[in-house]
């Protein structure tokens, strides 16, 4: 079970945007991908600006079909638009064991 | 809805005792407590000693709770052993909107 937190900042002038563009990837995802068990959207608890993806995909496939779904490539312009810096961790799921 | 994301660096010859002491946390929280929603235990695709505990609280009560709870002292016990460094984001879910 793949694994990704992502931390996201926002252009303070773009947060909508942003915010349509995340919910919109985010369910999506969950709902037309197989492969994708969870996309948790978060906000900083301090920052008006930061935001994280919670991402759990069942394998390394899975993954590469969630970037090639049409709702990734309207995330990609709206990151493109909105983002100003981003960083990604990659991890794998120990527990649960039996993830869903 | 509470999100914690806790990155966690383990003293590598205390690894096989922080896994017993994280599987322990997380299986207690999602089974034992009503405001835990979610503890996923995560191992860094490119590290054998960085973990993350990705956590879903109903509210901020419900992570006091959490604290208050006897799997929550074996786990302080097992971190006091095992982990090196440890940093932790709070954030608000914001999607999915109907949390499960």
């Amino acid at each position: 079970m793949k694994a990704l937190f992502v931390s996201l900042t926002v252009r303070p002038d773009k947060i909508s945007e942003f915010l349509a563009g995340a919910e919109d990837d985010s369910t999506c995802s969950v709902r037309d991908e197989p492969g994708c068990l969870r996309f948790d959207v978060l906000k900083d608890a301090n920052s008006e600006n930061k935001f994280y993806f919670y991402e759990v995909y069942v394998n390394d496939e899975a993954f590469t079909a969630h970037t090639q779904a049409p709702h990734y490539a309207r995330w990609r312009k709206a990151a493109e638009a909105c983002v100003e810096s981003s960083q990604r961790i990659d991890g794998q799921v120990l527990f649960p064991a039996n993830y869903k």
